[in-house]
C-alpha cells in the first residue's frame, strides 16, 4: 500500500465555530511530511456520527493516509470511535490493553477510572490499540478499503506525542516503498516588508508548466509566505531541483526574507542577539505590549530581553522614558521625535545594548488627515553601535511606516516591522 | 429548495500548512448562522484543480450551500474559477460587468488592470456575478445538483463584505420557506477557573436523549467554552427552550462564566472598567507583555489602560516597580510578596485606580521541585477599593496557580488567570 496523500479530520461542533489557532494539524501536516506524506485535504466536522462518518467515507476515498483527531473522549458527545466502527464494519469491542493503560495513567494521578472513562477502551475490533503517553483517551489506528485510519485524540500536545510515538516510526518505514509521486519536499520562506504582487513578480519563471514545482504565495499581517513545493516520479532525482531553487528565490528576495521553516520573527532576533551577546528593551505604545510578549513566547528570552515599556499614557512616556513634555507638545505622542525619545529612554534608562520603540495609530479612532490610522514611527537605539541613517536625534534610526487594515493588524504589522527593523540591524553587524 | 445545512470549502495550498487563525470560516459560520443555516463541514483543500473539484463534488452530496473562499485572484495558482466550471459543466466566459468592476475598482486607485486581473472577469457561464466593495476579485453563484453554490475571496475582510451585501439578503429571504431541521439556535458561553470535568457534571440532564438540545464542550488555554444548540422541526417553538436552557447553565455555573457570545475576557474588562470610571496599570513578568497587549487590543482602551510595565529582570523590577531587594532575596522573584509588591507598586507609581500584577515560571527551563514550571503568582491591588481577603501586604489581593502546558499555553492561562481576577473583583463592585 503506497502511501502518499493524507487527510485529516478534526472532530468536534465547536471547532466548526472557527477562530480557533489550528495547532492540530499543523503539527500534523509537519509530521506527516517528515514521513513523506503530503497533506492533501482537511476537515472538520462536528460532533454528529452521521457527519463523522460521512467525513471518514469521502477522506478514505481520496486519502492513502486519514487522520481523525478529537471525539475520543469519555462523554456522550464523543462519538469518533462509533463512527469507525460503523463505517469499517467493525464492532467496538472493550480491549484489555486499552483499558489497562486508563487505569495505569489514572493512578498515577492518584485516581481510578470513572464508567464513562473506561467506555474510552472501546476500541474497533481488529485494530491496534495506540497509547496515550499524555492523558487518558487512547487512540487506534487500522485499515480500511486501502487506507491506513488512525484516530487521536484532539489535545494537540496529546496527538503530536501519540503520532511521534506510536504513527511516525511505523509510517516513515513506509517510505522505502512509496513511489512518491506526491509531493516530496516542501519548503518556506517568510518575507516582511514587500507585497505580494511584487514578490510574484520577482519569482517570475521559477515555475515551468511541468507541475514539477509549485510556488506557493500566503499573504498575512507578518508578511507574505512563499511555499515551494516539488513533485515528481522519480522522488531522489527531483528532490534535487529544491535546494538550487531556494538559492535562487534567496538571492531574488534577499533582506525580506526574514526566516524560513517554522521559525518565527522572534526566534530569529532571539537567535542574532544571543550570538551577539546583546540585550535590548522595548518600549511601546500602539502595540501595547505585543513586541514584549512575541520576545518572551521563545524559552531562554530572560537571557536578552530585559524589561518593556507600556507607554499608552503621555505621562507614562515622559515618567518612564523622559520623552520631553516640549516635544510631546510640539510633535505629538505619534511622531518620528517621539519614536526616537521612546528608544533612546528605555535603552539609558533599562542599560540594555538596545532600545526599540513603537508609537502610532492603531485605529479605529485617533486619526486625524495629517496622521491617519495606520501610520506607525518605529525607533532604534543601539547607543554607539548603531550605523544606520541617523536621523535628528543623535544615534537613533527612525522608520515611518503607513499600514492598513483592523486594530488587530495594525498592531501586528507594527510589532512585526520593529522586529524586522532590529533583525536587519543584527544581520548587518 | 430548503436551506438548512452548509460546508465552507478553503482554498489554499498555503492553507494546508495549517497555523493560522481561521478568521474567514469564523465569520461565514456567523453570517451563515444569523440565515439560519448550519455549518456541518469544512474543507480545506490545496490549489490543484482536481482536489478542489473533489471537495466539491463531496460538499454538494451532503450540503444545501457551498461556499467556496479562495482562488479567485489572478496568478496561474487560483484555479477556483476552472474547477468549478469543471465540476458543474459550465465553461468559464468572459463576464463583461465583471470586467467593468475590475476596470472601475482599479481606476480608483489610479490603475488600469493587467491582463491577469482582467482573468478575473471569467466566470462559468450562467453564474451570478457577486460584485467585491473591497478587492478587486468578483465572486459567483450559481445553483448545481440542487446545492446552491457561491465563490468568494480568500481574503477575510472581501469575503465578509461579500457575503453581507450580495449573499446574507438572499439567504436569509429564503429563510422563511425553510423548514429548519437543522441546528436552529446556539449560544455559547465562556467559562475560566473550572475544568472540563467539573463542567460536564454540573450541567448533567440538560441534553435530553431527544437531541433536540445538544451542549458541546471546547478545552483550551482560556478556559472551557460551552455551547448551546437548539435543533428540532418546529422552529419557533424549539428557540424558546434555548433562553430558559441558558438561564440554568449561567445559575449552575455562576462566577465562572465571563463572557457570552464572541465577547472576549478583555473586553468584558473594558466594558466594567469603563462603567465603574476605573484606570488600570499592569506589571507583568512570565507574561511579557501579554496582558498589556490583549487589554489593548479593545478599541478606547486607552480611555482605562494607562500603562504596562514588564519586568523580566530583577533590576526592572526594583527600578520601575520599587519591588525592595529584601523582599527578592528572601521570597525570589516568583512569590506571592514580589507579586504584592508590584502590584503595589505599578499603581502608586502610575496614580491609576487599580494595578494588577503576575510572577511565574512559564518554563520550560527554570523551574525547581519547590517552585516548578507553571507556579504563577498574581496579585491586584486597589488601593482603598480592595475588599477581598487581604493578604500580608496590606490591601493588595494575590492568588496562586498551578499551570500546565508548554509555556505558550502557561502564559495565556496566566493572562486570563490575571485578567479574570480584575473580572471578578469589578464585578463584586
Amino acid at each position: 500500500m503506497p502511501m502518499r496523500s493524507a487527510e485529516i479530520i478534526a472532530i468536534g461542533s465547536e471547532l466548526l465555530l472557527g477562530g480557533r489557532l489550528d495547532t492540530n494539524s499543523l503539527l500534523l501536516t509537519e509530521q506527516l511530511a517528515s514521513c513523506g506524506i503530503e497533506v492533501r485535504f482537511k476537515s472538520v466536522v462536528g460532533d454528529e456520527e452521521r457527519d463523522i462518518a460521512s467525513a471518514l467515507r469521502a477522506a478514505c476515498q481520496r486519502a492513502d493516509v486519514v487522520v481523525l483527531t478529537g471525539g475520543l473522549g469519555p462523554t456522550k458527545d464523543d462519538r469518533t470511535r462509533s463512527a469507525v466502527a460503523h463505517v469499517t464494519e467493525r464492532p467496538l469491542r472493550r480491549s484489555k490493553v486499552a483499558a489497562e493503560a486508563i487505569r495505569r495513567r489514572l493512578a498515577a494521578w492518584g485516581r481510578v477510572p470513572s464508567p464513562a472513562q473506561l467506555r474510552q477502551g472501546l476500541i474497533p475490533s481488529g485494530a491496534e490499540v495506540l497509547f496515550n503517553p499524555v492523558g487518558t483517551a487512547p487512540g487506534f489506528a487500522l485499515t480500511w478499503n486501502g487506507s491506513f485510519v488512525a484516530a487521536l485524540p484532539g489535545v494537540p500536545s496529546e496527538a503530536e506525542h501519540m503520532f511521534a510515538v506510536a504513527l511516525s516510526p511505523w509510517l516513515a518505514a513506509k517510505r522505502v516503498k512509496n513511489d512518491s509521486r506526491g509531493c516530496i519536499e516542501r519548503r518556506t520562506l517568510h518575507t516582511f516588508g514587500i507585497i505580494e504582487s511584487e514578490v510574484d513578480q520577482r519569482l517570475k519563471g521559477l515555475a515551468p508548466a511541468d507541475g514539477k514545482i509549485r510556488l506557493g504565495l500566503l499573504v498575512s499581517p507578518l508578511g507574505v509566505t512563499i511555499s515551494v513545493m516539488v513533485c515528481g516520479d522519480g522522488a531522489t532525482a527531483d528532490a534535487k531541483l529544491l535546494e538550487p531553487l531556494t538559492q535562487t528565490i534567496r538571492r531574488r528576495l534577499g533582506k525580506y526574507i526574514y526566516a524560513e521553516g517554522v521559525e518565527t520573527m522572534e526566534e530569529v532576533v532571539g537567535r542574532l542577539l544571543t550570538r551577539h551577546h546583546l540585550t535590548v528593551a522595548v518600549a511601546e505604545s500602539c502595540t501595547g505590549g505585543l513586541i514584549g510578549h512575541r520576545l518572551t513566547q521563545v524559552p531562554g528570552s530572560s537571557n536578552y530581553f530585559d524589561r518593556g515599556i507600556i507607554c499608552y499614557s503621555n505621562e507614562a512616556k515622559q515618567d518612564l522614558l523622559g520623552v520631553p513634555t516640549s516635544s510631546l507638545r510640539r510633535h505629538g505622542a505619534v511622531s518620528m521625535e517621539t519614536a526616537a525619545a521612546m528608544a533612546k529612554g528605555v535603552r539609558l534608562r533599562s542599560r540594555t545594548d538596545i532600545g526599540l520603540s513603537v508609537t502610532g495609530i492603531a485605529g479605529p479612532g485617533g486619526g486625524t488627515d495629517r496622521k491617519p490610522v495606520g501610520l506607525v514611527y518605529v525607533g532604534l537605539d543601539a547607543g554607539r553601535a548603531t550605523g544606520l541613517r541617523s536621523l535628528r536625534t543623535s544615534r537613533v534610526t527612525t522608520q515611518t511606516f503607513h499600514f492598513h487594515g483592523d486594530r488587530q493588524s495594525i498592531k501586528l504589522k507594527a510589532s512585526q516591522a520593529a522586529l524586522d527593523m532590529l533583525r536587519r540591524w543584527l544581520v548587518k553587524r
